[in-house]
């Protein structure tokens, strides 16, 4: 067989690894979402029969699934990728679909089910609206605001939820949207701090802030009295890790809470404050049920499945999931959690995963995750899967503004994009072709990640042996007037509202000084990073004579939801990487 | 293995599937060239120690290798595919390099060599350049003309070729360039008439004609009187067929004549007008040594191979050339040869190359040559054989305007292209359909059938149901802005000098109409078929919502000379294909 035939055939293993991922009970059935047939699908888990069955497909979102409730409440992306949803609900026991005929497919970025009430937040003509409704009836918006505003929960009486509702780049503030008189407050322990992730219990609001001394803690509020408090956990296990983030949090029936807390790229959940057992990794969300849990985990090395644990045993295994063979295990290396200096000192956490089909000192690329405000863990990546058994090295450095290193370094990146974090990735490949992990190295990214890629490859131009620039960012100023109100108001946060360093934050700005071949892929139907700016880039780098390779990808947008589409994305990187890194 | 590992591991195969074609015989050595390493290369065949050797490598044009020289004169791209071309000497004895360092990279597109002298043609500053010179000396531009000037053969005392050298789009004529007095002579027996292909020996011209009754034939000139006479054959083999055309031809050391006929799709070799037996196919060129003859060979079966026939006892075999593998060869089913009326009644010859891989009626390709002044002959294609064996059933038609069927057919698109042509290659689709052959029918070209890719689908929208244009046309105004003076000159003979149609037959100005999703494939330094126009459709296709996939590949030209170049085009062709004619 031939090298190339060799890679897509482990490509596709990877890609077309199946991923489960919890999204909670209804009656006597574990629900769960999978892209088992390809395409994201709703399944549930029968109990009583043991086995799985699938519910419906292409699922863009899904709202909290109640116990009591037959009704699972879910959106699908009706504009090709271009993010504009209908809302549906579906009856787990008869598996009948109804459509929310009246409400215009909108850019729904939140979405939440009590077992009565829908409440979501969507883009609206003026701003960001709150909808309400109730399944089989019609979505109704109840609130407006020019603010980022993210519903997170919702009680009999209260729609809470998280946002930059002051208008400060560097705050978030909580919101209380009072069901019985549609009063909108905003609530903040203290003027500047971060809150986030509302749960809401008996008018007790559980919640994650930085109010206190800067770092992310849980917190109690009354939500009518606004009375704080600390949690009280019956089990310390928790106190054993250093948390600096939390990834998921809940109260329980019994108005106990568990939370999911990160620490260094891993993930562990405790109920009650006490730890539930799982291997390495990370743990993103869970479910309980009596006794057991049912967890969504993954690592490195282990693609998201559904992970089942005896709260009383302790034991675990996997329910759902699927196993890598053991020929894409045996490529993987060593997995080092490391931190490394960058221009002004200050440490910063990466992953570096090694490739076994690789030399060393060898081809090593320097992944750039998305978001900015997301990270690297010791979580699933197809990304990084398919760059190491294609034989590279792997970098994944979470520069400053990465998420699980605490509130005071997320926020580094706020009106500096482009700045002290492009200086940190530059540094990571610094440090790995002084450290003799690699012989050349390479920049690939997506979405935040390939704006990184872009720009590091103009400003850094003799850094890199070649960039991959997935779905990026390469003008700003462009960008700013092709969005709708959510990524305006991102665009905001993220400057700092400094417009000014819109242009010299645009790799277009400096595309004269690119000389590393650069790989561009990018979603037709992209709505967060459009391709318009992307041809215009695509036309000055013909003009200048710049060695480029370009792959539209038609029908998606900016998500990658389909195997297939994963596939077009990373099959063309990657022979790309290994022709330019050879 | 999955269904996609298994088409690329199909597709390499034919791919990667060694070419081998004669250049002729230096001493004792079998000149040839072949991409066996992935790059065109020249190599020999040594007939003493029976063993071939690599000579260098990186090839984009050769001149005719003579008998007493150990030069072997050769061009290359120095331009990444922009086709300016340095000249090169290569002493095929101890394998030394020479360039011409005086010669400014220009685009050559013919050379030739008698021994002594070199004659070349390339675009000029004004227009098109004849020049001369002497291995190890200088080239030297001796004569400069607006037209289209092409080299042909050289004498010790003339350089002839042909060209449209009155201006006429519908005429070649012939001429004579005296390389003692430096004069420059257009001759043609009849005005308007296509002369061309003139090879000289003792100041007799031999050359091909439509000057008596308008189909091609054989005449022979003396360059010094211009009396015309036939050429004199001692067998007449050839008269069985129904010769529309010729390949190729030269006088042989002894003053006879040697010709290679097409008919049908077909074309065979006639040594003083004796059938050299070859199995079916296509033979293009051929060199003799004593009474052996080395032939390049193909079919639809065959990739180029050199094929050896002895003629006294008229015993042939593969002396060098690639065997495809049973199970390729099992997935292509029938070829036939056939003739389907147009719009106007005229029959337009086609070969319908059937896939075992794909059932009936089943997914076909309409696969429309470049040229347009060539033709789908029984003779190899990667591309035909990549898609037959990637599950498509292949109709390529030889719509009016293909070579091989006459002058009068070749010349029905000179003054209409986009018009006649476009109408055969949708009543190709048609017959598909009709015939049951085809479920459902996309359109795939490369350069012209690239032009007619984009234009079929936004003239007759609703026929297909995809499209893969590479290298293709879509704006004939921008493209003739940003031609060279060759380019300009061939846009100007296509049109007849029509100005006016450039527009009207410009895809872009239908742009709207688009209705099946389009695969976009370019070079990104195409010097004929530019990339700019190209992005500017890309940006309205992007404008209008329309559904395109792009794939630009960096570092290359026009002209596909590396394997892994074709498998880049290819790759992406066939996936698209897979997905849209499911």
């Amino acid at each position: 067989m031939s090298n190339l035939t060799e890679i897509l055939k482990m490509l596709e293993e990877v890609v077309r690894a199946p991923l489960y991922s919890v999204v909670g009970i209804s009656g006597d059935k574990l629900v769960f979402m999978t892209n088992e047939e390809g395409v994201e699908s709703l399944w549930y888990y029968d109990f009583t029969r043991r086995k799985t069955e699938k519910l419906c497909k292409d699922i863009y979102g899904v709202a909290s699934v109640v116990k009591d409730s037959p009704y699972i409440i879910f959106t699908r992306d009706v504009s090709k990728g271009r993010e504009l949803q209908q809302v549906f609900v579906i009856n787990i026991n008869n598996k009948k679909e109804f459509k929310f005929e009246n409400f215009t497919p909108k850019r729904i970025f939140s979405i939440d089910y009590n077992g009565e009430l829908i409440a979501l937040s969507a883009v609206s003509e003026k701003g960001i609206g709150l909808w309400i409704g109730k399944p089989f009836s019609e979505l109704e918006k109840v609130y407006e605001t020019d603010k980022i505003m993210i519903v997170y929960d919702l009680s009999k009486d209260y729609v809470v939820g998280y946002g930059v509702l002051k208008g400060n780049p560097k705050s978030y503030e909580l919101f209380f949207f009072n069901l019985n008189t549609n009063e909108f407050e905003t609530y903040t322990p203290k003027e500047g701090s971060v809150n986030k992730m509302p749960v809401i219990h008996n008018h007790k609001v559980l919640f994650v802030t930085s109010a206190f001394n800067g770092k992310n803690m849980l917190k109690i509020v009354d939500v009518e009295t606004k009375e704080l408090s600390d949690p009280k956990f019956t089990y310390s296990d928790y106190t054993k890790y250093n948390i600096a983030d939390y990834v998921s949090l809940d109260w329980t029936e019994d108005g106990k809470a568990w939370f999911i807390g990160k620490f260094n790229g891993m993930a562990k959940a405790f109920i009650d404050g006490k730890e539930v057992p799982t291997p390495e990794g990370f743990v993103s969300y869970l479910t309980i049920r009596d006794n057991m849990v049912y967890i969504t985990y993954s690592s490195f090395k282990r693609p998201h499945c559904i992970y089942e644990v005896n709260l009383k045993t302790g034991e675990g295994k996997v329910l759902l999931g699927h196993k890598l063979s053991e020929k894409i295990i045996s490529r993987i290396g060593d997995i080092k959690f490391i931190k490394y200096k960058s221009f002004d000192g200050l440490e910063i956490p990466a992953f570096i995963i090694e490739s076994k089909a690789a030399r060393k000192p060898g081809p090593t690329v320097i992944y750039v995750h998305g978001g900015p405000w997301a990270e690297v863990a010791n979580s699933w990546s197809t990304f990084i899967t398919s760059l190491v058994v294609s034989g590279f090295h792997v970098v994944a450095p979470n520069f400053r503004g990465s998420t699980g290193y605490g509130e005071e370094f997320r926020k580094l990146d706020i009106g500096d994009p482009g700045g002290g974090d492009l200086q940190d990735v530059v540094y990571a490949a610094k440090w790995a072709l002084k450290e003799k992990l690699a012989s050349k190295v390479a920049i690939m990214g997506y979405s935040y990640g390939g704006y990184m890629t872009y720009l590091a490859t103009v400003k850094y131009p003799d850094l890199w042996s070649a960039g991959v620039a997935g779905a990026g960012i390469v003008d700003w100023e462009e960008m700013y007037e092709l969005s709708d109100n959510l990524f305006k108001q991102f665009i905001n946060v993220l400057f700092a509202n400094k417009k000014e360093l819109l242009k010299d934050r645009s790799p277009i700005t400096y595309i004269e000084n690119l000389k590393a071949p650069i790989c561009i892929i990018h979603p037709q139907n992209d709505t967060r990073t459009p391709l318009k700016p992307v041809l215009k880039y695509i036309s000055k780098l013909l003009e200048l004579g710049k060695c480029f390779e370009v792959h539209i990808i038609p029908d998606i947008g900016h998500a990658i939801t389909k195997m297939e589409d994963a596939l077009n994305i990373l099959l063309p990187a990657i022979l790309f990487l290994k022709k330019r890194l050879k």
